[in-house]
């Protein structure tokens, strides 16, 4: 379906809280292992979020949105959150991710931004030209992943405990 | 790692915040379509986690624990919750999932399980001999794979509007 700005809404809006009934207080075992090198445990995805919300989503529709003359990205670095979760909690960074969150919806919000805006478009250092409506079902979309991604490194952990059921459980074996 | 019956539960009892959280008061157009023939929108997955709750995980449990002479299990019907969840809306299957998952995990700590009913085998009928930790570790990898399999549906939504950002998000384009 296209972007339509309420229903992008409605999913940015409940991410906090989904992470935070899935990993809120869940013992350690659950949240810190992840699927190999380079890969993310369930904290790991959450401190990712975090430097998104700070280093990619607005601060890329505040260039958009400026059309000036220089309208290119600068890159997300994807292992930030290794040095900047250091030494916190999972529940520090549901905290950090929700008041985040919430403080970068409300300035979407603020924008009241139509499909003339939707349209503009910025300059990803990869992937070329994109439109703001781009960049905000991309948002949507990057959270849903990492919902998923979540979800499939905590089901991991039990990759050999089910036994003969992991042939029914195509998760358990999903890079 | 190893079944652990409070590492499990932590997971079990948050399952269904964990589904209310993403999906009580989203929009339709984000619940209803799904991936393609065959395959479960985030309604269906409501509807065959219940349908698991009433016929699966406890029941075959009871299996096991008796040790009769008969320990094959029913087979599960992956399709029952199409005419079982007809008519109702997100709302109610996230009431009675929560409620089901309640009384059955309310049940399961009752039973004050051991390593030695862990090791007690009953009969799948496709899998053959399986053990009761098979069989709850299962129940909980099987919840994370359809909170994956949710989260990766929704995300789908949108695997045009994001535009070049496609390439950047397997979750869109993940059987």
């Amino acid at each position: 379906m296209e972007l339509d700005l309420t229903h992008a809404l409605a999913v940015l809006e409940r991410t906090p809280a989904s992470f935070r009934a899935l990993l809120g207080g869940l013992p350690e075992v659950w949240t810190t292992p992840n699927e190999g090198p380079e890969t993310f445990s369930a904290f790991d995805n959450l401190g990712h979020l975090i430097h998104c919300e700070r280093t990619d989503w607005l601060p890329r529709a505040r260039i958009i949105l400026a059309q000036g003359t220089d309208r290119r990205f600068a890159p997300v670095d994807r292992f930030a959150h290794y040095q900047e979760s250091a030494g916190k909690s999972v529940a520090d960074l549901l905290d950090e991710f929700a008041q985040l969150r919430a403080e970068n919806l409300a300035t979407l919000r603020d924008w009241r931004l139509t499909d003339r805006e939707f349209a503009l478009v910025g300059e990803h250092p990869a992937l070329g030209s994109v439109t703001l409506g781009q960049l905000l079902a991309a948002w949507v979309a990057h959270d849903l992943g990492h919902l998923a991604q979540t979800a499939r490194v905590l089901a991991k952990q039990y990759r050999e405990a089910v036994g003969p059921w992991r042939a029914y459980l195509p998760v358990l074996d999903r890079p």
